[in-house]
């Protein structure tokens, strides 16, 4: 009865384990085998608690399982299982890592959840290209470890250690997109199983130059097309030099308004800022406590410089000036790894000090982008929100870009407050859309923010979503429910 | 006779007022009344003189010129111009400045050239978002005057003075793109009116965020679709702030090895080069002549650099010292405005330095990019190309991009001249395919490159693309017989 209850109030959102159907899935005894067929038995499972692992990722949607869930080894038996799934009017789910925030991969209407981990390998690596290719079970951790001796590094950081093809897939950031921008920007070929089973390279096959304008861009379609138009089944990735050094700080206002006007001022100076990241003080209370930090109970900068020993003497010089006319203090400069990690430990669990903020709650994140000039206005504007609701709320933000999340922390055990989670985020997503900005920065649509989408992009621009989804997935197949 | 031969050997090639059709459009008077009653009759044009102009870009591609040029005065003209026009099966060819180089405005199928050149406003600057909204008329140095005293510019310089929406719907790049990115980059939001009338924005309705997760990537869609799916009619564009100061420099090389090797070494060091171009000796030779430097006749890379006095001072030491490792020397140091400027004209002015190498011939430039690694193999493979094809050519090129032009000069009356041309540049496109790389880095497919885009992204591709230009252009009517 709580159950039913929870699900009624949020529609799509309950917690994991509530699983809208039964433990059996739908697929027939032939058709079971037949997936068998291609990718092998063991990599095969229809079993109910796989079946819910794969049926929500590491937000607050509804576990929704899907009738099996396969594993494949390789391009070939991909596209064979698109074939398959796609002539027998079967869904099919793309699934990474598990770490998305919206709900991308909830089997709404069951089918065959593609788990593409066991592909993993590093297919390609060309540093003097500045180039890999990785499988979808190649991880951003695992290919920075990989790149460890050849100088070269893999920067989009979204916090999670997602599949990099996941992270395509999603049109992730992250906290170092000030600098090196995100997935669109980094993503130069894409390995594409489309719904009906042919592959497609979207810049041709083998291909791994840094510019063209030859056709259309159709790896920039398929980034952040969140599983909704084929499989991701390979990436090629543009990568970086690893900087010369790096210095990290954290800094402390006396209001939100002094700390995002220092950023817009370190942006206009052209300071090349590696990141940039807001916390106000409620989360600097918590990572105060959660990671043993000592820094100011105040609305917070932490900065990441990379360069030359020569360039970082002058970056934070003059991002000293910047902030101390803004009337920033309590610097606290680190330069040793050790050091730094342990600030950057601090900011990467923010989501985890946020949850320790109230033990048993879970946690929602709102991911607005702004035109950073209407940055400060939202974010106060959120934090009376917050008070207005009766909520308890979290804010970080990778202000360089404009895009901040609000997390809040919220009582399974009651429905209410759920409903006032959910009435806050969509005020939230609607203010930043009155301010020209975005309902998402980079957790993408999923589930729970078609709404919003239509909002922001107008029935013109929806419709032609549609028009491109139909096109290239006529029989709604591929991941349905999602994005439109 | 000489015509007709001309055409024949060239198919789609010939030289601008060669007309495919007689002089007379071929629209009724009823049609041409409704274009006037929507423009204004001073804003219609069916003067064969008129139909000339607009029949060609600056390539060497066929004149073929519309039926009637009108030139709409804003959006809604334009939207009713396309629903005109749609409705009565009539081609749609989108005009701008007409400089693009791969016969983008011909219209091969007659029709109505949409002249947005009188759209000429400045719509909306943000300097405290960096963004600024741009109707089609606005060009690339009208923006910058524009912008001259507020502390930002718009980097990516084509060289030619081209309309801002028609950089974007061509994908342009160039000289800065090395550090600021190219128009995928720099463009946030199009205003689009699409084939049957109805007006897109890309990104949402004046909206300028810098990031974005929400559904499919409109404007990185129709960024490069070379005005085949629909009409730009606004951009919204990412602005810079203009480098504290700026140092530009030449230096020769023994071996086009040896420049290349130091290109590659510079963004291996994340030097954050500004520009790297790459100039033959043939080319500097022609430079010298045309534009009285007095620079080493041998390879040769033009370099600036952007930031503060302090930054640009290491930039540019750690740049001397990677050229003379690899053999570098006679560099030339240019830190006056007036100095770059000299130095930059030269370089800006190569086209016609080369013109000049032969004088009465036309030029027809290529424009392969392939993967850093390769640009060296492909260079002195073009060079001895050159040789083998007895054709005098200049190379320049965008070399930290992997982009590079030759720029050959063929005598328009020697139609086997004319072949060998042809037969050059598809051996070179090959080459660059061949090498994992594209036959177009900034120019466009248009009308001459359709066979090599196949090759380059495949029958998957080609057919992905198809599909997505049926979806939104149904009646194919937008520019037909470009790209695809």
């Amino acid at each position: 009865m709580a159950n039913l209850l929870r699900a009624a109030t949020w529609g799509l959102f309950s917690w994991r384990g509530y699983c809208s159907r039964g433990t059996q899935g739908r697929l027939s005894a032939g058709f079971v085998e037949a997936l068998k067929a291609i990718v092998g038995s063991p990599h095969v499972s229809t079993a109910a608690v796989v079946r819910e692992q794969h049926g929500h990722d590491e937000s607050m949607h509804m576990c929704q399982p899907p009738d099996a869930v396969v594993w494949p080894q390789n391009v070939e038996q991909v596209s064979q299982l698109a074939a398959l799934c796609y002539g027998q009017g079967v869904p099919i789910i793309p699934f990474g890592t598990g770490s998305g925030l919206e709900g991308g991969v909830c089997a709404v209407q069951g089918g065959v959840c593609v788990n593409l981990i066991r592909m993993g390998r590093i297919l390609e690596l060309n540093p003097e290209d500045f180039s890999v290719v990785v499988e979808p079970g190649v991880t951003r951790k695992a290919l920075n470890t990989h790149l460890r001796d050849c100088g070269l590094w893999f920067p989009v950081d979204p916090g999670a250690d997602a599949s990099l093809c996941g992270m395509a897939a999603t049109g992730a950031s992250g906290t170092n997109s000030v600098r090196y921008g995100t997935m669109r920007d980094n993503v130069l070929n894409l390995e594409v199983v489309l719904p009906g089973g042919r592959q497609l390279h979207t810049a041709g096959r083998g291909r791994r130059f840094w510019k063209s304008a030859a056709g259309y861009n159709l790896t920039g379609l398929f980034v952040g097309s969140e599983g909704t138009l084929g499989l991701i089944t390979a990436a090629t990735l543009r990568l970086h030099p690893v900087p010369e050094a790096t210095v990290a700080a954290t800094c402390a206002f006396p209001t939100v308004q002094a700390a995002v006007d220092s950023t817009v001022h370190i942006l206009q100076a052209a300071v090349p800022v590696a990141r940039i990241e807001f916390l106000d003080e409620v989360m600097m209370d918590a990572c105060n406590r959660h990671s043993k930090l000592n820094c100011s109970v105040a609305p917070t900068l932490f900065l990441e410089f990379h360069g030359s020993e020569q360039a970082l003497a002058e970056q934070v010089q003059r991002t000293e000036e910047i902030i101390r006319h803004n009337g920033g203090s309590h610097f606290s400069w680190a330069k040793e790894a050790e050091e730094r990690s342990r600030l950057w430990a601090a900011r990467h669990n923010a989501w985890y000090a946020s949850l320790a903020l109230r033990p048993g709650c879970k946690g929602y994140s709102t991911d607005v982008c702004v035109p950073i000039s209407r940055l400060s206005e939202i974010l106060v504007q959120t934090k009376e929100d917050l008070e207005a609701w009766r909520l308890t709320g979290t804010i970080v933000g990778h202000v360089g870009d404009g895009n901040f999340h609000c997390i809040l922390l919220v009582d399974p055990e009651d429905p209410e407050e759920l409903l006032r989670v959910q009435a806050f985020a969509e005020q939230l997503g609607r203010r930043a859309l009155a301010l020209h900005g975005t309902c998402t920065g980079e957790h993408g649509i999923g589930l729970g923010k078609r709404q919003l989408l239509l909002e922001e992009v107008g029935v013109v621009g929806m419709e032609t979503m549609r028009q491109l989804k139909a096109t290239l997935d006529p029989r709604g197949l591929m991941n349905p429910g999602k994005v439109l």
